[in-house]
């Protein structure tokens, strides 16, 4: 795969070295400072991947437009506004936005929209999230992210804690526990309780690494695909 | 729900205590001295569950052609001919077979489907199994159905073990592990390991109530349902 | 072992239904109407189990004290006076009280007083519990146990939930966190979370039988102790 | 902490570069061409850390027995001579060896030597470990030291893997499952199954560096020490 690559902050310079190591072509690597060159450039790779800023839109939008390279970016910070026109480039190529390129933490989103209206009636659900101690919000994005793929109706109501006569639980509850601890880079349980049963899923990362290999898997994935905005969901499971 | 019952065995009597406890009305049961009375009656139920014997099999077959009630079937040992026979109903009623009533192992398998392809490229696959101390075969019937599962063309070589000088594992093994010990009811983990991520699904049952509750659990979902065979994916799942 | 069982509740009867089964025999077994029985008996059991209520303490207590028959108890609710009437018994006869027979739990707590005091000042520590729908308060007895075998000095915050910006979490935090769903019957984890290493500590009980059977390990190793009070710890390592 | 290091090896640079981090002086690090420095050198630190290869002992040996300043070495490949002649520095300084510095590994051990013994005639006892694909052997040598903590006396019978009619479990088995995997560190859990409770002891690792903090964390307990041949348990715990 020959790759064109926008940013080189930590996220960039962790792709282009993980590329390499891959045996991937980094044609060209570009950073805040030289993106003009964007603007005489002909098509040279199989994919544009941007971990860069804000600021870069225009420029990577009018090179994706004129040369119909696909693009994969993992900006993050943009306004809605920005957000619209990136995908606006849908109309010329495959696009991929996401802000988390966990392979596994997707895979994850899918099971979970695979099964969770079958076990809503009869299991209770409580999600566990683990992350190392110096994290200071919770509960964390990607639990978030798992709510809403269990609940994308906001019926159940989230409850971060249980303590003293707390009473029973109530039906449409949603445990969400935020532990914190050591250094774990991040694990996520999604826990459903029946009569007698239960089904535990759970995603252990053990480092950020996975979010380098997840963009280089679904890189892989964009060249052939037809013009149009993807998500994780759509690039991988194709609907 | 009014339900027929066709099987006195421990079976038959637990879906019949747990029915009555649920409010459901056992309104005739059936055991093999007097599965003649199914010659003369009508429909009286909105669904027949039975776990009895092949040998009651023209006996149900008949009343349920006859009637167009609902079947949910639990019985285990049939032939080939028995069970196309049994099949045959569809052309009639709603007919539901299955060995294996948890709802939680069929949704783990419905997510096992839903996953599988995009993980296995990049995934090694581990399957864990534990039930108690008196179990004599392994692995267990579910961890088989949690493989096939995931790995429905057998593309994949189990291995039941690793010891010694066994060398780097293979792209294609799927180890199969099985636990023994005290008295477990049986936990069946499914462990996808990539890079620096892993994803773990486990189902855990309490005891072997949750195939009564299951099987009562399907039954509520045949009446209404178009004739024709189901099994747990389909019935739960729409196909 | 002969058993002299007083109380015939719940417990009592599930005592002496597993005693008998394991081959044991209950040479009597009392409930509160005929408690005066003890008045004239002497000394007919190993072991007296008693499971009952406050009220029955001085027959209990004249009992022992003249037959100097092993006791252990179960029995909850004493005031601190009653209590210390139960202890003074440690003179006439091996005394065993608790209000928990769980082995697993009392194993666990061993563990983890033989570690916490390496781990603590390293690693951070957070406890979850899992327990059925219907429970109404939080955290379980069973997690205060485990938080009192960790920290006997009581030098660690207990917090009960986290969500927002709730800031790094501080090094004398505890978290513990109360999970509620199905029919669970009690899962008890401890986490330590060091630099790159984990150590997790779970104890998970299928059923309320395990306080019958841990009641009746314990009281097959009070026989031919020396005369004194005892607790599980004591009973089960001797210190 | 004044440190001299030997080794310049993966080991003793990781411990170099992680010992200037926490704020400590390595005050002197040698490599194998060096080793003659020590020859004239007096006790320059708090502690020597040794790394390297069986080559360099006699340098090493000599230079403690003359300055009497504490060893910590983590050098592997001895014979069981080279390993005697090191444990003799025990008569003039304190000498810690061990082929394996995780704490949490140590302290796993303890935890599992404080309760074994009680657990073992109503449990069975199963270990899983986890490592990456690549390893080629199979259980690890942490399992092993687990199962050596279990049953120090060797009564257990390992079993490696469970297929086809295998029969029930054996009383004195014990249950030993290598699962292998993407990049996995190295997990390891010993299960206790009883009757309806189950104990789980869990150590997971997330890196290699869990060695080299825990290297640094039993050098910091060595100065201080009196004279003697120490392992991670006695210098841990006491005893």
């Amino acid at each position: 795969m020959k790759i064109l690559l926008i940013g080189r902050g930590k996220m960039g310079r962790a792709i282009e070295e993980t590329a390499r190591a891959d045996g991937d072509e980094v044609v060209l690597s570009l950073g805040r400072n030289d993106l003009d060159r964007l603007g005489n450039l002909g098509k040279v790779a199989d994919v544009v991947i941007d971990f860069s800023r804000p600021e870069a839109l225009s420029e990577v939008c009018a090179y994706v437009r004129r040369t119909k390279t696909p693009l994969l970016s993992g900006t993050t910070g943009y306004t809605a506004e920005e957000l619209a026109a990136l995908k606006s480039l849908g109309t010329a190529a495959p696009v991929l936005w996401s802000a988390n390129y966990s392979l596994g933490v997707a895979v994850l989103v899918r099971a979970l929209r695979a099964v969770s209206d079958v076990l809503k009636p009869d299991f209770d659900i409580e999600i566990t999230e683990t992350h190392h101690n110096q994290k200071a919000d919770a509960p964390s994005g990607t639990a978030k992210a798992l709510l809403e793929a269990i609940d994308p109706s906001h019926a159940l109501t989230p409850v971060y804690g249980r303590e003293g006569n707390c009473g029973r639980r109530g039906q449409n509850e949603v445990g969400i526990h935020a532990l914190r601890g050591g250094t774990v880079a991040g694990t996520h349980t999604v826990h459903f309780f029946g009569v007698d049963e239960e089904l535990e899923f759970t995603h252990r990362a053990a480092s950020r690494q996975i979010f380098v290999g997840g963009a280089l898997h679904m890189a892989r994935l964009l060249p052939g695909k037809d013009a149009g905005v993807y998500d994780l969901q759509t690039i991988l499971f194709g609907k």
